[in-house]
């Protein structure tokens, strides 16, 4: 996903995660040289070229009140980030994944540690903890960085209601989640209020509510404008998610090919296909759903169940339906004619990425 | 651990986690019912007996720089017990420890849900990613609760400094613990350096730093009373920790017999005995330190030789040393003499317990 909606906000944000980085690394390292890799485990997430999505709609929210973007916002709404941080470390725990950005995750690069140091106890419990602390560490960086981003104590104050909430939300919808992940289920409505909260508030909603709150004044009316547009791209967004999850190039998402058909993710794209699936494809879709052993040839049978069922088809209709419905929330006049564009722009890119 | 020095203080502190617990836990069922069970996870630490250890000191740190308690700055203060229960809840999923509190841990509170439920996958899985959310959750939570407490502005701005040090200082220990762990070092003074971050720190230091930044008014002198009193102080706590996880009685400590034998934790007692063990003591010693099915007879055995090699002695003359030197620093003039009272018997508290 690109967007270059505002020349530099992307490298802006970059640059203040970095800025950071730079700063609370040493004191990592001062506390104990064994710090070391805890410190280099969160600058891979800062340093590298993740989309930043959270803070360039955090960035937007604000513009959109008529505020100005100065130094210290950016450092605001670029702390963001490492909520999402937290959210990535801990998740691949959760799901067991080993691989995240092109690299292993967290929790396997200290199980390697581990076993390189020749370190004592179950290498694998070790990974574990130091990526459960890892992740914790960097929602207390997150927080740490908004409290010192320098924007006036006034808005900091005013936007901690929505953070608190947007990470409320954030683990309850893991929760729900990894519970519905255990249910097996196949309720395409149950898959859809998991994506609602997972990605329709977390990742752009309240991102957005968060900038407008952070604002030196903003209205009630753009915060309704925010959620109007925010909840159904954010469900659009995780639908492109699902789609990209089953048919997205290893090349371009830096994940295996077909990787939640291995992991079994039960998605609204999965709980569509079996609702539409006849009894036959049903039982040959469930035979290899799932099975961490699974080889490229039935990945693609199961592809094409997913495609002969009509259900790719659906999701992208309903992607697009909901893309538009976020792009006709614009249309009201409460927020900067800058930011309805700038939305109507990230809508676009939001929904039709291919990682 | 008894604390009777401000009649009614740890109730007026259980009742605010309760009414906080009351107004949130309905929130996270609205979200979805599902979410039933992480609510009452969290219940269980905020509505049963912990020891609110660090409430107090926060409590008694704000006192002495001449603030006067309201119900706002208890609620402010109440609010770091939702940090350690992240901490313990972390904790128990990072050690693999099966009970806390006389109750199944979080993780296997959740893997008996699996169960009980009949839900699909690994339930170990299952627990660790509940518990991961659970702990999570507690910390978003502790953040709230203090940003909600209804005291001045003014003052918990003031306060966020100290609190995302602490918070960072706490995440920080938490992993030299476990590398510690995994280095199986027996260096007294490596481990000494882990009961510093753990418990010197963590509990003592920064929750009396906290109470002072959240007072209307705070001198620099205070916040180094505080230190010269709470790191040593901190270090005896964490040594009688030491003996307590060996010698502790489970009718009252609520945990097996020997628990830091069996799990081999590296503590300073442990590295103490090791360092002044005999050769045969040595390996008889490790030779049963660490093993899941250790018995009764063994582990009676490697007390006899914490005992014998003049460890637990040295530990306890240690832990009045360093008691004493926290409440010398009382004699200092910065803090107002209700503080220091309260501090000089919460030394003898803390150190003296037996659970």
């Amino acid at each position: 996903m690109d967007f270059d909606g505002i020349p530099g906000l992307t490298s802006a944000i970059n640059a203040s995660l970095t800025e950071f980085f730079d700063q609370q690394a040493p004191y990592l390292e001062e506390i104990g040289p064994e710090l070391g890799p805890v410190a280099g485990a969160l600058g891979h997430f800062l340093l590298d070229s993740g989309k930043r999505l959270r803070p360039l709609f955090a960035a937007i929210g604000y513009l959109g009140t008529g505020g100005e973007l100065t130094p210290e916002i950016v450092r605001g709404v670029a702390s963001l980030e490492l909520v999402h941080v937290c959210a990535l470390i801990h998740d691949d725990v959760m799901d067991g994944s080993g691989i995240r950005r092109r690299a292993p995750a967290i929790h396997k690069q200290f199980e390697t540690l581990h076993e390189e140091r020749g370190l004592h106890g179950a290498g694998e419990q070790f990974g574990v903890a130091a990526a459960i602390l890892i992740g914790d560490l960097a929602l207390v960086w997150a927080a740490k960085m908004l409290h010192e981003s320098g924007a006036p104590a006034k808005q900091i104050l005013g936007s901690l209601p929505i953070y608190d909430e947007m990470r409320v939300e954030l683990m309850a919808g893991q929760y729900l989640d990894t519970y519905e992940q255990a249910l097996a289920s196949e309720s395409v409505e149950r898959s859809l209020k998991v994506a609602r909260y997972k990605s329709g508030k977390y990742s752009i909603e309240r991102p957005l509510h968060f900038g407008a709150t952070l604002a030196p004044q903003f209205e009630q009316e753009q915060l309704e404008i925010y959620s109007n547009y925010g909840l159904p791209l954010g469900e659009a967004f995780q639908l492109r998610d699902d789609l990209i999850g089953v048919f997205g190039d290893p090349l371009v998402t830096g994940k295996p090919a077909g990787d939640d058909l291995r992991e079994g993710k039960r998605t609204v794209l999965v709980a569509t296909t079996l609702s539409k699936a006849s009894t036959s494809e049903r039982e040959m879709f469930l035979r290899n759903f799932g099975r961490p052993d699974v080889n490229l040839g039935q990945i693609d049978t199961m592809r094409e169940i997913i495609i002969e069922t009509g259900a790719l088809a659906e999701l992208e209709i309903l992607i697009e339906e909901m893309t538009l419905t976020a792009q006709a929330a614009l249309k009201s006049v409460g927020i900067t004619e800058q930011a309805a564009s700038l939305l109507d722009e990230m809508a676009v890119a939001a929904t039709t990425r291919t990682s």
